[in-house]
């Protein structure tokens, strides 16, 4: 990208009011207006283009990025730490206990102890319906509480890395990957993309993926199609909220459950395996009771009734039947690949070699979107922040 | 804070003399003499302030903050982080086996080796008697004698991050809080202070805290109570420490059997549970000869112990019988809540709620102490370097 | 070292054709030319120097360093942290299972997604032989992809922070050591050093430091010699390598089976324990089928069979018999100290003792050899960037 056309994405980015994401937090995407969706993609473009120029956006001179990862992580845990030391933040880890469910006390103490000097604090915590988002609201509140009562001298950000309703770095990077594929925001109406269970021989996959999903693609003019087996169903809320996006932006959503009708025509495809809600639930409530017995029995169900959809795959035969035969094929990563990492998984080895390039590129947007939303919460005017970042020109490599 | 305050702080902290805290340790408070303790005050407020002005005191381009934790810890390991990060160092953590008591040869290399660019040594020892502040020496000693032979190009300062003796960090941030509670160290003349064993259904608990809080508070002409069941002694050294102390101050100690004695009429209570010294000399004895079946027996007969005490609970009741009945409440944090964090604990969960916002505020200067600890063993005229820090002027956030 | 010794330095890196390092790794020393072994001790000793002068040579304003460490490690952990410090890399770590061999699409993706940011990747994966130098050059071959087809915007270079056949930032070391000592590369030629295997309780010690050291030290001028019992065998391959660099640089390479022998009139020993060739590729091939009991016989028997050994130890006695009685005694640290660190070891206590300060030493300079690692494959042309660093002289502390 050259400086032009940065200069022009930071005029765009100066049109949008951004300014209730201004010190304030980034946790479903359908608590941002257009505007502010649109912000975050213009200034991950920006800052992309500010590192491919040579030219650092570190603000901060000091100051700490905090994680609060309470579920294993490499991709994700790696785009924290890019976008913070991007702008000038350091991470640091907070380790807690991976079967810890905290709450109250703890969780109001914990969050004021490591934000004396925390600009932003990331949280990943998918692992339990109905825990990761009210956890995230609560040390949000911890904050909030512990800035006004001038405990704290900042009021540190909180990022969303994933909880158990949605997963916004993800499926932003997933759009903004889609934008720049299709060639603009104004060429994704009428388009369709299939958003597939897919058969994994593993269980309790997080349900965010696909709730981010149609969450935020119903928000272009898409037809967005969920498919899964029955009994796979996702959130309630959250397709209302797809149902509701559609309306609005007159494209569509429906569900479907047959794999093949949903890649029917499809401009994009994106098979996943995810666990069902039901399931989802009640493991929560084992987890809380301390029921690891019955854990284990469910999960041996759980396994039993998925090896029932090991057709649920994505084949050559079944990309031959979407737009031209060429969907483009998208993956959070990593997948479950037939033959490669497992006998039978989400898709066909094939296919996924064929999409390495595109996969790699979907994921390689999440450092700068993360770093986006960081930025949107730090400055008021972030257009004029970026002008004077373009005018000092410090380089970041020597 | 405005920018004359922190000029005004600056001024005084020129008068002090600091020469023998350059490229020295900080071990105990009671190492250092009364301009040394009231430097470190100083230059904790003066950083606070100038990150409140978003200037930023960053004085090193690089180098390292080496972290040596051999107990877990949340708050302190965040509090150092922070402090380094602030000054421009990067953290390293050192981990090594928790229950390892390192000796001679291995001491002496290590220090080395993980010191090459290392700027500020930080320790956490605090789990044997005997050991941890020896531990502390070892390494001073080690890195030295690197420096001298010319193999580090600098002499690392240690801070000690709490230890089996002293917690100093810790004993700092609670006086600098009270300093600010009362409006001003002169105010301090004549308070009373109960420091005060109090129940917990754990056990072992260091002997640090209390022994900190001691040793330090009799330096400002307090009246300084200790109060404890029989058997709970700390150790005597420490207390001849605070004799000592009240004798030059003009302010007073002595020691109680009695909480209830101990909180009439008190300005400061600080109410927290530790283990005898007489149980943390044997339960060192029993590691160090890989007696793990007594070290066992031990925990059940000082639970047992512990037991009889569960009437040392700092109660609404209590609270009445001071001061006005509104004496600061104190922790260390995290406290044991009875009916929040256990059955029956340390503290009244209404006491413990009505003072959240102090306790929160007494941790948030533990940053600043350490980063002043730091700051006054890295110059040799702490004062003009932070003239030319405001002089310059770097904002910390752009 | 002062200025003008620096600026010396410069000069002298200007001279030298580092064209082929840039944007490239450092896997094997032998995969290097002289000019660029020699840029490499030139970077290492300017790099110091300007740290000696407070002078900051940080080049980076932010970017990744990655540490992949399949191998527990402190020391070249801590070198690997300081040299990414120095220059303005933040470390970041990524841990995986040490027992895990990975392979394929997981090496080629997760090299991708650690790498959106990461300026360096530093490997060590000593562990399994044919495994780690395998593993390193997919890593290599996955960023090397990853950034022609856009998906990173900068290819990471790799740092061998140890393989299974080569330890290049030890060998480096020390030999910049070991130019230190005798006063300049030219006083090389015809000195004597003796690489001998030592009596070590403990087994399966990588063979990468004795070929790194025959591998290397061949190439100047001196008389090696690789000293171990029969059977002790190290990679054929390497010994090839010190055999034709022996001829090209009019030195000499000869093996013998005793280490009296080897030590006679030597100017150097570097008495260190390994494990067999052959028995380090069965281990390989055991741990690969998942056949751990037939691992754990293995290690019985080797153990065994190193007892056979226990008079190959550094003596006082041996030690006399060196030239002058005063070779200078090498060890990549830690060392199996006998009645130290163990009953039996590599060498005597009194002998390590007396080399304590030449150990560290030699230990001090692997974060600068590293760091000079780094530099001369980010810049193409090294001694500009560094006339520039001095000239600016910005300062490491303020």
């Amino acid at each position: 990208m050259g400086k032009e056309s940065v200069n022009g994405l930071i005029r765009e980015l100066k049109n949008l009011n951004t300014n209730k994401m201004y010190l304030n937090d980034f946790l479903h995407t359908w608590m941002k207006d257009d505007d502010e969706i649109s912000a975050v993609f213009k200034t991950a473009e920006i800052l992309r283009g500010l590192r491919e120029l040579n030219i650092s956006p570190k603000v901060f001179d000091s100051g700490l990025g905090i994680s609060l990862f309470r579920d294993n992580s490499t991709r994700t845990r790696f785009s924290f730490a890019s976008a913070c030391n991007l702008l000038g933040l350091e991470v640091q880890d907070l380790e807690e206990g991976k079967s810890q469910i905290a709450h109250g006390e703890t969780v109001r103490e914990t969050a004021n102890m490591i934000s004396f000097m925390g600009d932003v604090i990331g949280i990943r915590d998918d692992m339990y319906i109905g825990k990761g988002h009210t956890y995230m609201k609560e040390v949000a509140a911890a904050v909030q509480e512990g800035y006004e009562d001038g405990i704290l001298e900042q009021r540190p950000t909180l990022v969303n890395l994933q909880c158990d309703i949605d997963h916004p770095t993800q499926s932003m990077s997933d759009m903004l990957h889609v934008i720049n594929h299709f060639g603009g925001v104004d060429k994704l109406k009428g388009k369709k993309i299939a958003m597939s269970w897919a058969y994994s021989p593993s269980y309790g996959k997080p349900l965010s993926v696909p709730q981010g999903i149609i969450g935020l693609f119903t928000r272009f003019g898409m037809d967005v199609v969920l498919a899964h087996p029955e009994g796979y169903n996702i959130m309630p809320e959250i397709e209302s909220i797809a149902r509701g996006n559609a309306a609005a932006s007159g494209g569509s959503y429906k569900k479907v459950n047959s794999m093949e009708e949903a890649f029917i025509d499809a401009d994009i495809v994106y098979p996943k395996s995810w666990a069902p809600f039901a399931v989802m639930e009640e493991r929560t409530q084992l987890v809380g009771n301390g029921q690891f017995d019955r854990l284990e029995k469910l999960e041996q169900t759980c396994l039993a009734k998925n090896a029932k959809y090991k057709d649920w795959e994505c084949t050559e035969k079944l990309m031959h039947s979407t737009k031209e035969g060429r969907a483009l094929y998208m993956h959070c990563l990593p997948a479950d690949i037939s033959e490669i990492s497992c006998e039978k998984g989400e898709v066909e080895a094939s296919v996924f070699d064929r999409y390495r390039i595109p996969l790699y590129k979907e994921a390689s947007y999440k450092p700068y979107i993360i770093a986006a939303m960081i930025f949107l919460s730090k400055f008021k005017d972030p257009a004029d922040k970026l002008v004077n970042i373009m005018g000092s020109g410090i380089n970041r490599i020597l």
